[in-house]
């Protein structure tokens, strides 16, 4: 007889989940890392691992709450500029008991309100700080979102290939089905409606109740940003299938041009009118690991829901008591985030400055390491629209797919494993993403420093060069 | 057809969940402060909230960690003990990007090693990092240690009855089954290894795999601490019946008798030699939230695993690794709390004299409350003997029995409602943790101040006594 945690007996769910983000190719950094090798992790959007600093103000105030007795020491001001102790006493204000006091458990009341007038602000319609929820960190609340859908496992989730894989594996855990939707690297990796209905019938063949749809917008690991026509589509599809949206918009900050700029999905659902906008159920995302915040550590994240009844809002409130709150820092990060320093304010200008610095950064990034992919032999790579990722596409040669089945690894995972070996550069490949049968990707971050990046494609260029000379015997293959 | 977020289709086992700390109770009391009266929030072990200041060393630290920029500047001296800033400096060295990035998904490696160190002074016998897993709170790791035993509702829990009820409800979100062992009162909560094997077998007659046991010592809401005689019992109940033991040692700090002190499972696993030490799975969970510390709103806790196959602790770190990392000021409060200041470091004295203030008043308090709740009319209540509760029972009355259904509602329930209304006290009925049939209870923490205290206790007897008046024709209503 089986101990209660010996292997053959936990729950197979447990076992079923995949989360490449951390997987293989990570352990085996993770490895080469402790035997002395220099590593480059752009395996996570990690910002602040890969040198990004954090904004000034924001920790300012986040370090006078956790100290509140610095408030009362006479040098405070020699340390602080104003505005950050003020903002402190305003956010200890809106708790009983300071950072170390569990608060409500969706939330500080005064921080969700900040939330809902940052929505109001950035959508043109007010929003109730009632349907809104503070999580640790995104995920958090995209894992509970998906357990109060899933019943069983006919029941499916839309979810896009690639995906981030947040999606495959909570749905893996909580016993659900995973529908996918193909997005088109054709295309840009746009998503076309077509597709999505195809998944939606084929799925409802075999037997499966499709309850809800997940976008990611902008794109992880595709980088594309939907258009305001696109997403309309969308709604109007879970409008007619009677779908959940859930809206993973944890990008929404990051950016890198100008044709299509970021429009939230509930924006464009409230402004579609009835009886879109009373009947569609949307969920959607954010957090302050993203952005120029890139406060990952902290976990700070909300959900914010609109027509959702009220007895389903009471049950998911339920569930969140289970495990008391939030962290109240990662509150007070999210508030900071939206309700940062304005005009006129002490701390705005510099404020400014290094927000922009970064985002601007960013937005060359995106374009050095795009630019470095196509002129690499047989990689091929969409432009990063928006998020923190590159997704290129390595057209591995059939002697290199040969060779990984004789190792035993999944072909991509071949490539990145010597890639890793190679030059440190620790990466994920697509298969954990989900991609279409024969074809192949890595993932990257775009975050390596500016300074740092012309080398670290340099390294790329030439591991790719020799495997490819290695492997493939077609000098002239084709581009996609 | 419904909406996947309609109330009607969602998880069922998400509606199954009851959490009574923030239940009925919570929400009246809630809304009751939003109309202006003052309320006495006693339903959860909430220290900071109920005025109990954070230690000021931790806080230094963590302050620093936030905004290390600090460091560089040159009056930090005049704000900062040097302690302190030193102190900061080592955590900032464990951590590659600071506390804004994501860290292992188990927990700084450099914070596990502090851990391992500090069960190795408290047990004697060395811990090995790898088996530590960092976390959000205690409640997180419970939660993904019953999510990964339990498979479907055939696999039973055994949990203590009265119970902390995150057990309950993290059993039913997860489609197990509890199996409920009843503490015995009247010989002070024990524990009777009689009762536990009845439940083992009634329920193995019923069709149920039980897999697990909890203990929670020292107990939620009971306050009884283990002996380690009882504890040795348990572990070789656990071995017979091949249990894994899962055992809540948040409380560990939190001890007002000298008689009973504080054992760990582990400890006592350990000491028995094999087979026992090699072959009984525990899992023991710790917590910044409580012991003299009261830092629930940083949420960091820890769960350490013994005689656990390497592949289960490979899939629990898989399933850690879905939401990233847990938040790392909170790992760096816990590093703080198993790795305290030492004597001869500067802040020392003061580290010292804060703890002891701390936990000499929650002994008085302890006492205060006992006796008060004894004084009352049919009210008799077990001493404290650790945790942060009293747990006394209430005699209710026929009359009071019958109003009460003619309510609607639960007798405890509508008697701690009459209590809420009346003196702003909010508390949680007994039904909320489980109890005998037709005997109730309510639990309240020790946590209001100590100067508070008397007119708390005074206002609970008035309204006690007003109650009992009304509702008891009995004069001479007998003690247990």
């Amino acid at each position: 007889m089986s101990r209660g945690l010996d292997y053959e007996v936990i729950n197979e769910n447990v076992k079923r989940v995949a989360y490449a983000v951390r997987g293989e190719l990570y352990l085996r950094a993770s490895e080469l890392q402790k035997e002395g090798k220099k590593i480059i992790f752009t395996n996570v959007g990690n910002p602040h691992a890969l040198g990004q600093k954090p904004l000034t103000f924001p920790r300012q105030v986040v370090a006078l709450c956790q100290a509140p007795f610095l408030l009362d020491d006479p040098h405070v001001g020699m340390m602080f500029p104003s505005d950050a102790i003020e903002r402190a006493r305003h956010y200890l204000s809106l708790t009983s008991g300071g950072l170390g006091a569990y608060s409500d458990s969706r939330g500080l009341p005064g921080i969700r309100k900040e939330v809902a007038e940052f929505i109001e602000r950035r959508d043109g319609y007010p929003s109730d700080p009632e349907l809104i929820y503070l999580t640790d960190g995104a995920s958090k609340g995209v894992m509970q979102m998906l357990n109060t859908i899933i019943r069983n496992d006919k029941d499916g989730i839309l979810v896009p290939v690639p995906q981030y894989p947040l999606y495959s594996a909570a749905i893996s855990l909580f016993g659900g089905s995973l529908v996918p939707y193909h997005l088109e690297e054709t295309a840009n990796w746009g998503l076309d409606i077509n597709n999505l209905r195809q998944s939606l019938n084929e799925a409802r063949m075999n037997g499966i109740t499709v309850r809800a749809m997940v976008i990611i917008n902008p794109g992880n690991p595709t980088g594309q940003c939907l258009s305001e026509a696109n997403i309309r589509e969308i709604l109007k599809f879970c409008y007619q299938q009677k779908l959940v949206l859930l809206a993973d918009e944890v990008y929404q900050q990051n950016i890198y041009q100008d044709e299509r700029p970021f429009i939230s999905s509930r924006k464009i659902l409230l402004g579609m009118g009835p009886p879109f906008s009373k009947e569609v159920q949307l969920v959607s995302f954010h957090t302050v690991s993203k952005g120029y915040w890139g406060e990952c550590g902290q976990r700070g994240g909300y959900f914010e829901m609109t027509n959702i009844p009220l007895k389903t809002v009471d049950e998911i409130y339920k569930v969140a008591s289970i495990s008391l709150s939030p962290n109240v820092p990662g509150q007070i990060f999210l508030g900071l985030m939206v309700n940062p320093p304005k005009p006129g304010d002490i701390s705005y200008s510099k404020f400014v400055t290094e927000s922009k610095a970064i985002l601007d950064s960013l937005r060359k990034r995106a374009h050095i390491m795009t630019n470095g992919f196509n002129s690499c032999r047989n990689v091929v790579c969409n432009f990063t629209e928006g998020a923190m990722y590159s997704f290129p596409q390595i057209k591995l040669p059939p002697k290199a797919i040969e060779a990984a089945k004789k190792a035993g690894k999944v072909p991509d995972v071949f490539y990145c494993l010597k890639l890793l070996e190679a030059t440190g550069i620790s990466t994920v490949p697509g298969s954990g993403f989900g991609q279409k049968e024969g074809v192949f990707h890595l993932r990257t971050t775009i975050l390596p420093a500016e300074e740092d990046m012309p080398a670290i494609m340099d390294s790329f260029k030439k591991f790719n060069d020799e495997f490819m000379e290695q492997y493939d015997d077609k000098k002239g293959y084709s581009r996609m």
